[in-house]
C-alpha cells in the first residue's frame, strides 16, 4: 500500500536556472534520506512559476518519517540551497509551511 | 520503461462541485480506455483553482495513444461533462489545447 502525494510551490522566477542545475545533481545523501522516510517514484516538475512534487508513501508513520528528513543535516544545508529559490504559495505561507498538499480526487491503476 | 507525465489545468471555481462529484464515479469505458492508451497510475488532484494529473505512460507511441482516446465516442461523451468544468491555462488556451503539460526537472525511484 501506498499514499500517493502532489504538493505544489512558487519558483521564484529569477531562481529558475539555479534550480534546475541543483536538480542535475541532488546530492546522494539527500535522497538517500528520502528513501529511508519512506519516499517512492518521487518526480519534481516545473510548470511556469510553479513546482510540482510528485511522491508515494510506503511507511506507516508520515509525521515521523518528515521529522527525521527534518532533523537531517545534509538535507537541512540543502534545504538552505532550494529554499532560497522557492515562493510558498499564499495559503502555505500564512500556514509557515513551504511545499502545499494537493487533495486527491481519482485514481487509477 | 514508462514516461512519468504531469498535466495542468484551471479548475472553474463555479464547477468545482460538480467535477468532483463526477470523480467519484468515473465511468468505467473512460478507464478502460485510458488503460488501452497505455496509461497507468493516473492520478488527478485538486490544489485551489488547479487541476493536476501525474500518470505513467508505458506505450511506444504516445501521439497514436492519445489520438486513439480522442476518438473514442464514449470518451467524446465524458469530455462532454468534464471540459465546461475546466479552464485552460493561458498558454494552453492559445494553443488551442486543454491540459498543459509540465515539465520534468529530477526522479528519485
Amino acid at each position: 500500500m501506498s499514499e500517493r502525494h502532489l504538493q505544489i510551490i512558487g519558483l521564484k522566477p529569477e531562481a529558475k536556472e539555479e534550480y534546475i542545475r541543483l536538480h542535475h545533481i541532488v546530492w546522494p545523501e539527500v535522497e538517500a534520506r528520502l528513501s529511508a522516510s519512506n519516499i517512492e517514484n518521487y518526480t519534481i516538475f516545473n510548470h511556469g512559476d510553479l513546482l510540482l512534487g510528485y511522491f508515494e508513501y510506503t511507511g506507516i508513520d508520515y509525521a515521523a518519517d518528515m521529522a527525521a528528513m527534518a532533523a537531517d543535516p545534509i538535507t537541512q544545508q540543502w534545504w538552505k540551497l532550494t529554499d532560497p529559490c522557492q515562493q510558498p504559495l499564499p495559503a502555505a505561507a500564512a500556514a509557515g509551511k513551504m511545499w502545499d498538499d494537493a487533495v486527491e480526487l481519482w485514481h487509477l491503476a
